[in-house]
C-alpha cells in the first residue's frame, strides 16, 4: 500500500541550455537590476553567475560558483557594483571545470579600453582560432570559447571600435548571443542565423537586453523587440544604433527554447510559450491517441502539454507525481544496502490517482530513457493497470553544436532503436512521439520549408544550419581546451 | 504586454506545522533510513534538524540549522551516528530562538540511562509545570517545552521505566506526537485526543514511527497503523507493546493535516490527502460557483482544489502563476528604488493565459489575506476581465494551542472582516470559503458532531479539544520560557 | 651545512593549564572588556571561549571553540552583547569532548533568577556529587565538572542567595576559581587553599575579576589584591562584600603558576613571574653548574632562566632555536616518505651559534622528555661538541587532580628513571633539576615549611592539599562523565 | 602599579618583502616539498600562496589566501598538485588587490606548452612594457608585473625555449628572482645585480631552488650556490645547464636581507644573519654607545641587534616587552570608549625590568617612527628612569623600486627630520643609528665602495642600481596597472 517513487530525477535526463544573459544601460543601481534580470534567467543555468559594472572611473565584477539568490544576497549589489551601466551571466557547465575563472562576465583592458563580455551559445571553430590565435603569442585566461572574440578584438587592426568588433565577430561561426560593455556602450550580438535569442527591454529612456522576456517581467521593463539574425546593437545615452555583422543573416532560431528551455510565461518570436506547449500536447493527442482513465505529466516540464492532451481529449489532468522541493545538492549518499531498499529522494508516485488505472505519462522529450523507464516502474508499482508514455517532442537522434550540454549521439535512445525497441525498453504498453510536423504545427507554420527550415531543429532531423569546423577538423571539444587544472 | 507579477512568496502567509518526528528499531544504519524520513518529511519544518543513534555502548547526537539534505550529506551519516535505534526530527521555529540547543532530539541521562526525545506539538501547561521545576531545582537546558517531560520523567518516582514514562506522560496537556529512545526501547506517544499524528510502520521484522505515510513510502517501510489517541507504543527486538496513558482518549486528529499540512500523497487516517483536497474543491464548486474562463491554483498548495473545482464544472485549469524555483533564502534587498519599480522574485503571471478573461483563483486557505491581495492585483494587471477567489476551507477565526504557527487573531483576516469586507479588501469581483459541513462532507463524514467533534478544528470553529491552562493563567507563550539569548 | 631542526613543538610536552576567567560589574560595554581581558589570558587555554552579559533585561551568551582573537572579531562585541555586566571564560581540553554545550559560560535560570558561571580548576569529588544529584532527577546538560556547582545552587535550600552560593560551595572539593554572576551581582569565588589564582582589580569604582595581572594590563584596570583562600567576593554598585566560604582556609597557591603557566609579565602572590623565573636559573647555575661556551633556552618558556643561568656565570645566552610562528593549527601531514626527509615544522636550530660549541640547554619543566630528546638530537646535528641540559624545576613526579592537564604517571619521566637513565635517555652530557629546596628559595622562601607548605607542589613531592574523594572511589576521571557524544 | 603596554604592533610599522619562490625538480610528491619550502619562507609574505605541479599529463594549480600552513592543510597536497615538478610563491600585497587572480605562480599555455612562474622582486619597466603590449592585442589577466614576462616570452620569434626565455628576460628591469616551470623544465632567473636572492639546494640527484637557506633546512635540501647575478639555471633530469642573460652583470645584492627581511638562521652571501645582525649590534654599542642599567630589545627583529650590544659592554639584557602570540588578522575593533582606556592587544610591558631603570631599547631599524614613539611611551609609562632608542641599520632616507612594501619618502622620519627633531619627537633621551660604513663593517666589508657598492643599498645611500624607467615617466605604480575591481 506504500506509494512507490522513483530514485532519480527526471531532469537529470534533460539536454540542457548552457546560459543566460543579461545587460543594462542608463538606470541607476544597474548592478542590482542585472542580478533581478539573471534571477528571471536562472533556469537557462545554475552553475555560475556574474555582473560586471561600470560607475564612470572603475569596472567591477562579482563571480561566483552557485545560484544567483545565493550569490547576490544580503546589501544591494549595486553598493559594491556602482554604475549605470551592467552586464551579467548565468552559466550550466558539465563537469568540474566550472572553475571560477571560466565564470563570465569576462572582462580585459584592450587598448581601446576596458571590454566586458558574457555569452550564451557555442562558437564552431573556437578550437582552430585559438590555436591560430596562440601560435601568434596569445595568452589565453579561461577555457571558454568566449574568450577567442576577445582576442580577436584586441588584435582587429582597423578603425574605430564597432569596426574592431564587426571584424571579430565576422571571424566565428556558431550559434550565439553576445552581451558586452565599454565604458561608454552596451552592445548585443546575435549569430546570424539567430540561433540562440537576444531581445531588447525598455525601462523608460534606457535600454535592457536579455536572453528571455521573463527577465524584462522580473523588472518591469517593456519587450520592444529581438535582436535581428547577424545584428550588432550598440547602446549609448542616445540610444540604439544598429549594425549588421552578416549581410545574408536569416532567422532560424533554436526550436528547443519552446520544446524545453525557456520558460513557460516567456513570450519567444512572438509567442507563448505556455500556448505553445499545450498545442504539442492537443496536437499529440491527435497524433498518437491513448486509451487511458488519467493523464500525468512528468513533473515539471510535461505539464503544459499534459494540460493540452487532457483538454483535447477530457482525459482527467492528475498530479500523479509528487516532488520534494527541499532536495539538497549533496544530500547523502546511500551505501548499497540502503540503496537497494528502493530509496528515492526527489519523486514519489501519488498511489490513489495511479492504482487500478490506465495511466498516460507526457514528458517533454526523451533524451536517454533512463529516467524514463524509472518513472514508469514507480507507476507500475503504484498499481497502475496500464502504463503509456507520450513524448511532446519528436524523438532526440542528432547532438547539438550550438550550447546545449546533451549526452553523446551513442546514449541518445532513439538515435539507436527503433518504436518499438524503445516501447520494449521503457517497459510500456505503448510510446509515442509528436512528429516534426506535428511541431511545425503546434509553433503556428503550416510547413516545414525543407529548403530553409524556419527553425534550428538539428537535434530532431540532422540539419544543421552552420559549418562545424572544429568538428570537422576532428579536434578536441571545447570542454578540453585547457591542460591546466585548478584545484582549489 | 509584459508579465506581471507578485513580490511576495503566496507560502509566506501560510499557517506553518511545528515538526515532523521520526523512529526506527532493528535496522542497520537506522541512523541513515532516520534521515531519508525525516527528508521526506521537510515539508512539516525547515529550519532545523537532528539524529540521534545509540549503538551498544554511546549515543550520539548531530543537531543542525537548515534542511536535512544540506545537513546529513556527503557520507552515509550512521558511519558518524551508528547503531540500529535511532530517531529524528525536523523543526519549523518562528524566529530568534532556533538556536542550537533548542533542536531535538533532546538527550539527558538518568538515573535509569540515557533517554532522548523528539516532539511534534504543543504542551498547553508547559509554562506551569516548569515553573514548579525550577522552584524544585531542576535546571532547564533549553527553551522547548519538550524539555518539561524529561525532567517528569527524571524526577518520577516509583516503578518500571515505563511506569515512570506514563506517570510523566499524565501530567502534560495538549497536542502532541513524542518518539523517544532508550538504550533498548523505541517509544511513541500520541496526546489523548490524537490531535498531532503518529504512526507505525514496518520493514521485515523492525518497526518504523513516522508523522506521515510519506516517510515510510521513502524508505520503502510497509504502513501498519496509526498510534492510538493516548497509546504508549514501546518497541524492541521482542516487537510492539502497548501501554494506555490516558484511559479515556478519544480521537480527534488536527483536520489542517488534511487541509494544508500533509504531502498530498500522504494517506492520513486512512484517507488520500489528495482527494480529500480535490473533494473540497468539488464541494466548493457547489457552494460558491463562479462564472469564469478559466481555473488558477495559487501554487502549490491550492493545486488539488484548483483541479477538483475544474473537473466539477469543466471550466479549464491552467498554470497560471508561474513559480521560481531558484529563490534563496538570503536574496538581495531590493532598494526602495527598486521596489517601487514591481519587482517580484517568487512568482509572475503567466499572461497568456489570463489577459482577457475571467479568472477564478483557488487556494488552500486564507490566512492574513495579505499575499492573497498581492495575487488578484498580478492577476488584474496581467489583464483579467475578473477576478474571482475561492478558499478550500472555511473562514480561520481562532488561533491554535498545539503546536501550530499562525498569526495572532488581529492579524487573521476572517476573524476581523466579514464576507463583504473581505471581498472589498482583497479587490475581487467575489469570494468564497467552504463551508465547515462542506469540509466534513469532503473528509467523507455525514455531519459535524457537534458534542464531541471528529476533528480538531478550533481554527474554524472556537472548539478545543483541552483545556489551555497555560493561557487562561495568562503566562507568556512557549517561545519566551527563557530570558538567555545565545548570541553565536 | 644545513640547520637541522626539530619535528615537534616543544610546547607539545608541557602541561597546561586548563582554563582563565575573567569578569567585570559596572562598566558599558563590559563584553568589549571581557574580550580584552580573555585575549590577556589567552594562554591559559587555546580550545574555546565564552562571554556572557546582561543588559538589565536579557542574558545573553556567544561561545565560540577557537581564540578569542578569531572569535570576537569585527564589530564591538558589546553591540551584540549589551550591559554593564559580563563574564568570559578561556578553556583549554584535552580531546572530542570540547563540543560547544561544555563551553563556558555555563547560564541557567534558577528559582532566583538567571545564573552564569565560569570555572578554572577541578573539583575533586564532582563525579561522586553528579552521581547523587542524577539519583535526585537533576538533569545535566553538560560533561563539566562545573555543572555540579549549579545544581548544588538550584537544590540549595535555605536563605538568600549568597547563603545558597556559600551552602553550595561547601560541598564541593578541589582546586578552583569561579566567576559568576546574576542580574544584579558579580561573584569570585576561591577554594579553600587558593590553589587556583583570582585577583580583583579596579577602574574608577568598577571592580574586575580575573586569573592574571595581565588581564588588568590590558585594559588598565589598578590590581587590588588577590581573592583569599576560601573566600566568595559579592560585587554591585554598592562596591565588594566578602564572604568567608570555608572558615579554616589557608593559603597554598599553585606553584606552577610560576613555573610555567602564568604570563612572564604577571605578577603571582606580590612577585614577578619573570624574576621568579630568573632566580630559578640563577639557583639552578649554582645546583647544578655546566662548563660549556653557549646558554639556549628551549623557546619561549626557557628564556628568562637562561638568561638568569647566563647572567649568573658570564656564559654568552644566544637565541639557537629560531621558531616558525606561522605554524597553523592544521598544517599538512606528510607522507612517511617527507617524515623520513627529516622535515620539521616549528622549529630549526641556528647553527652559526652551536657548531663546534659546547652548549647548555634550559627549559622550565621536564614532562615526558620526548621533545627534549629531539630537541638534543637537533641541536647535536647542528654540530655542538657537547650538548647538556637543565630543567629550572624539580622532577615531575606525581600526577595533578586540580585542573593541570598533564599525562598519566607512567609518562611521566622522572616518576619512572633516575636521573642517570634520564641523562642516557636524553642522551646529554649532562642533566640538571632544580631542587625543591632551590624552587623555594626563587621564590624568595627561607625554607618548605614540611607541615604546610606555603605552596601546593605536589607534581614534585606528592603531597597533595585535599583529599581525592573521586580518585579514592576509583570513579571514572572528569572526561568521561557522560555517555553522550555530539557529533555536530 | 600595572604593566603599560603598546596599542600597536611594532611590526606594523616595518618594510616589508613582496615574496618567496621555491621550486623542485626530480622528487617524488613535489608538491608535498614545495609547500613545506613555503612554510619555511612564510615570513616573506603572508598574504597569499600557490603551488604549482606538472604529473607528466596536466599541470595543476591551487593558489589560496592566507597562510601556507592554513591553505596546504590536511591531506598530502601532492594528491591534489601531483608529479616530480613544481613551484611554489608566498606573497605579501599592500591592500585591496590581493585578489585571487593575481595570486601565483601565474599559467598560461604558450605555443611551446605550458608554463608557470612565480616572482620575488618588481620590474622597474613594467608598465612602460604593458602599454606595449597591449597595443599589439595582449590581454592581461593580471595586474602583477610579472605576467609582462610571460607576454615577451609568448611574442618571442626565435629559436628554442630557452633563447626565447632569454630574450624576453633581457627586455626587463628591475630586480627580481623568477622559478618557473614548462613539461620538462624547472627555470631559475636572478636580475643583473642580483638584487633579490636566489638559491640551488639539492637533495640526492634532484636540484631545489629557494629564496632563503631555511627552506632548504626544511627539507633537508642541502645548500649548492647561489644563482648568480644575471644568471638562467635550467633543471632538468641530466642535471644543471647555466645561461647568461646579462654578460655585464655584477653583483650587488639587496642589505635589506641582512636587516630585517631574511630569517636570522639562513645563510645570506655566505654569511649568519644572525651574526652579522649582532655584529651591528656591537658597533652601534661602539659608534653610539648608552650609559644605561638595561637592554630591551623590540621584539622580535631587534632581539641579535641587542644581544650584540649587551654582549659588547656587559648591560644586561632582559626581555623587558612581552608579546601576545594569540592575536587574530581580525580582532575586535575596540571603540573610542575603550580605545581611550590604553587597550592593547599585541605587547605590554614587564614593569619588574624597567621601573626605576634607564632603558636602551634596540630594534632593527626605524621606518615611519610611529610605532617607535609608542613603545618609548609604554616604556616611561612602566616606570623607566631614561628611555634611549638604538637603530641597528642607518636612517632610511629613499624609497625603494625592487620589490620593497614601505611608505612613500614623506612617510619616512629620516628622510624629513634631523637627528635632533627626531630625538624629540620619538620622546627619547637619546637616540642613535648605525652608520652606512658601520653597517658594511658589520657586513665584513672593509669600506663601501663608493663607485659600485657591494650591496644595493639605496635606501640609506639613494644610490639605485639600476635605471627606473617607470618611474621617470612619472607613470602610475604597480600597484595600479588595471582599472579593474573585483569584488569577491
Amino acid at each position: 500500500m506504500t506509494n512507490p517513487s522513483c530514485e532519480l530525477d527526471p531532469n537529470e535526463d534533460k539536454i540542457r541550455e548552457e546560459c543566460g544573459v543579461f545587460g543594462i544601460f542608463g538606470l541607476e543601481n544597474a548592478a542590482s537590476l542585472t542580478a533581478l534580470g539573471l534571477h528571471a534567467l536562472q533556469h537557462r543555468g545554475q552553475e555560475a553567475c556574474g555582473i560586471a559594472a561600470y560607475d564612470g572611473q572603475q569596472f567591477r565584477t562579482e563571480r561566483h560558483l552557485g545560484l544567483v539568490g545565493d550569490s547576490f544576497t544580503g546589501d544591494d549589489p549595486s553598493q559594491r557594483l556602482p554604475g549605470n551601466i551592467s552586464i551579467g551571466h548565468v552559466r550550466y557547465s558539465t563537469a568540474g571545470q566550472t572553475v571560477l575563472r571560466n565564470v563570465q562576465p569576462l572582462f580585459s583592458e584592450l587598448h581601446t579600453g576596458g571590454f566586458a563580455l558574457a555569452h550564451n551559445g557555442h562558437i564552431t571553430n573556437a578550437y582552430t582560432l585559438r590555436e591560430q590565435l596562440v601560435k601568434k603569442g596569445a595568452i589565453f585566461q579561461s577555457t571558454s570559447d568566449t574568450e577567442v572574440v576577445i582576442h580577436l578584438l584586441a588584435r582587429a587592426k582597423e578603425g574605430e571600435f564597432i569596426d574592431r568588433l564587426v571584424s571579430a565577430i565576422r571571424q566565428v561561426d556558431g550559434g550565439y548571443a553576445f552581451v558586452g560593455m565599454t565604458e561608454k556602450l552596451l552592445i548585443g550580438v546575435r549569430d546570424r542565423f539567430g540561433i540562440r535569442p537576444l531581445l531588447i527591454g525598455r525601462i523608460g529612456n534606457s535600454y535592457v537586453l536579455a536572453s528571455e522576456t521573463c527577465a524584462f517581467d522580473m523588472i518591469e521593463a517593456e519587450f520592444i523587440r529581438e535582436v535581428e539574425p547577424g545584428e550588432v546593437v550598440v547602446i549609448n545615452e542616445d540610444g540604439i544604433r544598429s549594425f549588421t555583422a552578416y549581410p545574408n543573416a536569416s532567422s532560424r532560431p533554436c526550436i528547443f527554447e519552446f520544446v524545453y528551455f525557456a520558460r513557460p510565461d516567456s513570450i519567444v518570436g512572438g509567442k507563448s510559450v505556455y500556448e505553445v506547449r499545450k498545442r504539442m500536447g492537443q496536437r499529440l493527442a491527435e497524433e498518437t491517441p491513448a486509451d487511458v482513465d488519467v493523464i500525468i505529466p512528468v513533473p515539471d516540464s510535461g505539464v503544459p502539454a499534459a494540460l493540452g492532451f487532457s483538454q483535447a481529449t477530457g482525459i482527467p489532468f492528475e498530479l500523479g507525481i509528487i516532488r520534494n522541493h527541499y532536495v539538497g545538492r549533496t544530500f547523502i549518499q546511500p551505501t548499497q544496502q540502503i540503496r537497494d531498499m528502493g530509496v528515492k529522494l526527489k519523486h514519489s508516485a501519488n498511489r490513489s490517482m495511479i492504482e487500478g488505472k490506465r495511466v498516460l505519462l507526457v514528458d517533454d522529450s526523451i533524451v536517454r530513457g533512463t529516467t524514463s523507464t524509472k518513472i514508469v516502474r514507480m507507476i507500475k508499482a503504484a498499481g497502475a493497470k496500464e502504463v503509456h508514455f507520450r513524448s511532446a517532442s519528436p524523438p532526440i537522434k542528432y547532438p547539438d553544436h550550438y550550447g546545449i550540454d546533451m549526452p553523446t549521439k551513442d546514449k541518445l535512445i532513439a538515435a539507436n532503436y527503433s518504436l518499438e525497441e524503445m516501447t520494449s525498453m521503457l517497459e510500456v504498453d505503448s510510446l509515442g512521439f509528436l512528429s516534426v510536423e506535428g511541431l511545425y504545427w503546434a509553433m503556428g507554420e503550416k510547413f516545414r520549408e525543407e529548403d530553409a527550415p524556419q527553425y534550428t531543429d538539428h537535434c530532431f532531423t540532422g540539419c544543421y544550419p552552420t559549418p562545424l569546423i572544429d568538428r570537422d577538423r576532428q579536434l578536441l571539444g571545447g570542454n578540453q581546451l585547457s591542460f591546466l587544472v585548478e584545484v582549489a
